[in-house]
């Protein structure tokens, strides 16, 4: 175990752990804090987690929706930036364990964020990959497109139809987004490539254990994204929970459907992180936290994002985990410390607690289609479809990001087509046995 | 094994191997053949190989270089593609094993292009990995940004040191445009990104076991690159071959030099497919191919691209394993096929054989900084930057990786940043063990 050193400037320091929405705003809002920011992170770039699903349906590049941690805070002096894993906190003590070493700290701000939820049955995670890190998405993005390749070489009609079945199990946002984006690639990008497996015909379905889609909105909302994605073609089971998942399928309402590309978005839990604290854990294994996001006997350790579960004492309703609650919660985290280091006594803000203001929430479901909601407004169709693009070029940081992925849309959009449809990452061996393609000859091979 | 079916239209079959630029080149001519003409790859994409290297240095995404070879050929009724790795080809019976079945072809043309060369030493390839595939340039970047997050936090200056030293063996296009772009990236894109490391101060060193860089190319360009890499800080080393590599460092001249960023760029020799043909091979692996680029006495068998030796009968000179020896290969190898299939005689293409015509070479030294060579004509600086990128920009294939591509040159250019910095696919195991940064507290923790 390595104490580290402690030459400084002397000042607190302010430890973050985890660089999401949650983490990194919380980390800018600190930035004319009299302290010292440490940010630690296991990844170098901060990650767009909105759009990661189109990572997944191979419209977006990986570089285009991730931006390194430090080009981001390079222009604030007070934050330093960490790649490593913590592993540990130590709440008495004050200090986290990242790796081999240990971190001190005045102040600490815990926003790992979540892992996916299998709910116990942590073998599916192989046959269905969830969406969390980039890594999944550009596995599931190489996994979709050799199944297309390989429904192309498959003569058996039964293995070439499981080929073009897609199952996204989970009826939230990511599930929706995801199964309108993979028709619409079957349909109007990859169509027209492919000689003999006609793609058009690609089955994509929906699968939510619940009783409507995106339980999180209104009803009208969930009846409009169930329109959206009928008349995109995406068949979608209401609830019909999964109770198993194959290498080659699901089963689901006691009906077994054949598919290898199973996608799992049925809901996450908090990083384990949390689950080593001293302090009691709520639904999905997130921190209890207080009213001000502080763990109960810590006052100086936060836990914000999709890793606390807090009951806004104004609504009565838990802060939902989503990119809001998570930035919300981490400018609030911050501003209660800069007035405790500024004003030297208990800070107004922290007095009155968080409180979750909820700006809408919105999904798209595929080009042109969205559905929308800001207060009482609700509304669906080209108009909601902008709302949503407006909204997420405007939060997704990086101007070069910002281009990238504004012209990777109208590109699309123009010309149907889709710039990252590479399949890496994959040992050769994976690669299914061709077999004739169609344009084969009939001459016998000449002797 | 899998004889395949043979339902077809009766046309003659036209197997391509490989999908470079060779292979690419031959499929698009023989667009009017009054044939069926099958592309093989163990990709799903084209990949524009001499733009690789702005991978690796994290200035362009893979998806930036790469198309779908489907997309590419979509318009082109006669062509089909096939995902596949070709093991074995039976030049006898006429058809290739892929995977587990058999493609009977009727003429065939083999463009696998080239693997990296270790001259005996395959242990070094652990150690110094090679530029061919995406998975290369992406493992190069994720290992050299890993590298510099690990300085940021390394405590012992001589580790640090280790961390900050590249080393690229092999002075050739790949090696110097490598070597520049590093040292780019170093000085000028992540400098104030980081708080401890001085990443200004990072070596980077080019070994050359030759007395001079670009040996394909004049000397007054060898010593115009030269004069480039030294004016961006690079270091050379010329007549010095490396005599080991090790997983900290190397060999070199009997002195040793630490780095934890070895990357080969020393040589290629031909595809391992070639090795199993009935064929007498030259140097390098290369398949010693008759003057109409055929395996000399299977006349409907091509070998084409930088897995063909040929001597130029016209110069003397054997045809260079670049882009434009294979493109050129594979137009000629496209004509004679179709020549014979519509006259029905032998062609008098194929009775010309086959002439390489230099139309120069180029390489770009970093931001503004090129040697170019056309006919008679040598120039460096900004004029054969432009030059470089001008041609870069309308050999790259497909109209939205040419947008994409420029608009990132363009964006780096005005500001000093690069769009791709992502560390992926490492283990976190892989990150090191972080400590304490500069910006720690002086205080220690409060009981």
């Amino acid at each position: 175990m390595q104490e580290i050193s402690l030459q400084g400037q002397g000042r607190p320091r302010i430890v973050i752990v985890g660089c999401g929405f949650g983490g990194l705003f919380a980390a800018r809002a600190l930035r004319r804090a009299p302290a010292d920011v440490l940010v630690i992170d296991h990844n170098n770039f901060h990650l767009f987690q909105p759009l990661l699903y189109q990572v997944a349906s191979a419209a977006l590049a990986p570089a285009d929706i991730a931006l390194p941690i430090r080009t981001i805070l390079r222009h604030q002096p007070n934050a330093a930036v960490m790649l490593g894993e913590v592993e540990q906190v130590n709440l008495a003590a004050q200090y986290v364990h990242a790796g081999d070493s240990r971190v001190p700290y005045d102040y600490l701000i815990l926003a790992p964020g979540a892992v996916d939820n299998y709910f116990g049955h942590s073998e599916w995670h192989g046959f269905a990959p969830g969406m969390k890190e980039v890594e999944d998405a550009t596995l599931i993005r190489s996994r979709m497109l050799l199944s297309f390749e390989t429904a192309e070489i498959e003569s058996d009609p039964t293995e070439r139809a499981a080929h073009l079945a897609f199952i996204i199990v989970g009826g939230g946002p990511t599930g929706v987004e995801l199964a309108g984006a993979i028709k619409e690639l079957a349909v109007d990008v990859i169509a027209r490539d492919f000689r003999v497996a006609d793609t058009r015909r690609a089955r994509v379905i929906l699968v939510e254990a619940g009783p409507r889609l995106l339980p999180a909105l209104h009803a009208d909302s969930s009846e409009r994204a169930l329109k959206q994605l009928h008349d995109l073609g995406v068949e979608v089971l209401l609830g019909k929970p999964v109770t198993a998942i194959f290498e080659d399928g699901v089963e689901v309402g006691g009906e077994r459907i054949r598919s290898y590309n199973v996608i799992w978005a049925a809901g996450v839990r908090a990083s384990p992180l949390v689950s080593t604290l001293d302090a009691e854990l709520g639904p999905g294994g997130r921190v209890k936290v207080a009213p001000d996001c502080s763990i109960p006997g810590y006052p100086n350790a936060f836990v914000i994002g999709d890793a606390a579960y807090l009951v806004d004492s104004a609504t009565g309703q838990p802060v939902p985990g989503v990119s809001q609650g998570a930035l919300q919660m981490g400018k609030y985290a911050a501003r209660v410390i800069e007035e405790e280091l500024v004003g030297n006594r208990a800070s107004a803000t922290r007095a009155h607690g968080f409180h979750y203001k909820d700006l809408g929430s919105m999904a798209t479901v595929g080009k042109s289609r969205a559905v929308v909601e800001i207060g009482r407004l609700h509304f669906g169709g080209l108009l909601a479809w902008f709302a949503w693009m407006a909204l997420h070029i405007t939060v997704l940081i990086g101007f070069r990001n910002r281009i990238a992925v504004l012209t990777s849309w109208i590109y699309s959009y123009v010309f149907f087509r889709r710039g990252s449809r590479l399949i890496t990452g994959l040992a050769p061996t994976k690669v299914k046995q061709p077999i004739a393609p169609a344009t084969s000859t009939s001459q016998p091979p000449s002797p």
